[in-house]
């Protein structure tokens, strides 16, 4: 145990504290966000290769102590494999007023947040609204399926629609419903946009499709509907494709 | 207990039998296989409503056995709000020779499975090969995380994708691989096509470039990849809008 001891406890939405869970997670947090890192826990039987080599330098690099902790392994994971775990301090930043957001209303699956983020972080979209109730971004089942792009991200939580709009009113909205008349393909869209996706089982209030235009990704009746990550992903491919397109006229 | 009792067990891999966790997804398999569907369990606090309703109507028409028995809930889900269970014989079903295939290569995660399927099936891609080792088509999981749409869909298993080609020479390849240089938007797909991906950690091997014209969706530097489904999802979905286009003209 070091001098100073940290009290590790399973996360709780709204903690100051959360956890990143395996090695290349916990090396994204060194890398892109050290400055909130407080401190690395190594399991025993981690063997010493390339990411244990990674850790060591990036945490000495930012004076980040590490810790042998067999124990915080078996509090904070469920999962075998997880061979290290970084305790970061949890934040809010302020989306960006010009640019394109993503907005997701209600989403209660972590992993599926995370794989979201990761999809966001992938093309480009950078700041992510997120209306409660709503499951939390720094679960650490979010912040693992992001694979560490949670810490790319610029993200804020409203309580309501009417919040969002009132802080960010220049974007333009596209709320994506099944009973939309306009498929994905043919929208025009318009920058800075705001992509707004419903929640996992119910989608998106009715009232949404008087906030902009409503757009609808076409599939066969076999399904009732795709899974959330995956629909938010091909809008956000299909988004920032027609983006390149205009930059190279 | 009904008179023919059968042996309830956890799901194993190439078992005779499998199951659909839930409601929705065991009313798609009264739908799409009652062919296939040996018995239904309910739990005893399973209300009275709409799927219930569903599920009596259905199991009465094909004469399928509806049991009240909490103690296979207990042993076959871990998740709370499971209420009614499908009993299924398992199956195989050659894919269709002239038309496009989705090829998962060494696939390991249930659930990924199952949000690829469902991809699919909503796209109208409906004949799947998977190249062992994979996980299996019929785990629970990815039953349950395909909502159903693991019954609209044609798959077979291979040892090696030179097996694969064998039974289906006819199909143009599309490997996806991180290092092909004509991105997804730019690609003219010929059909009957093959999209081929590999395993979610590791990707396909080097050596499927040479098996047709590998493929990229681009993404920015801050992730090091796409999840698999929302990568296979984006592919099925340009793939798929490029036919409807080529159809209207």
């Amino acid at each position: 145990m070091g001098k100073q001891i940290m009290k590790v406890r399973k996360y709780k939405k709204g903690d100051s504290h959360s956890y990143t869970l395996g090695i290349t997670v916990t090396i994204e947090l060194l890398k892109r966000k050290p400055e909130l890192a407080e401190q690395i826990f190594l399991h025993s039987s981690f063997s010493q290769g390339e990411g244990y080599r990674q850790i060591q330098v990036l945490a000495q690099q930012h004076q980040i102590a590490i810790e042998y902790n067999d124990k915080a392994f078996s509090i904070l994971s469920q999962k075998e494999n997880c061979f290290a775990i970084g305790v970061f301090r949890t934040y809010f930043q302020r989306l960006a007023e010009n640019k394109s957001h993503l907005l997701l209303v209600n989403p209660s699956n972590a992993g599926n947040m995370g794989t979201i983020l990761r999809t966001a972080a992938g093309f480009g979209l950078e700041d992510v609204g997120i209306i409660r109730p709503a499951v939390d971004l720094f679960d650490p089942k979010a912040v693992r399926a992001a694979m560490g792009a949670v810490f790319s991200i610029r993200h804020i939580y409203f309580d309501t629609f009417e919040d969002y709009r009132h802080q960010y009113p220049k974007q333009h909205c596209y709320p994506f419903m099944l009973n939309s008349s306009t498929p994905l393909g043919e929208m025009q869209f318009q920058e800075p946009a705001v992509l707004i996706f419903g929640n996992e089982a119910t989608g998106l209030p009715d009232t949404f499709g008087d906030c902009g235009s409503s757009v609808v990704i076409p599939h066969s009746s076999v399904i009732d509907s795709l899974n959330l990550p995956v629909a938010a992903s091909i809008a956000m491919y299909e988004f920032t494709k027609a983006r390149g397109k205009d930059r190279s006229v």
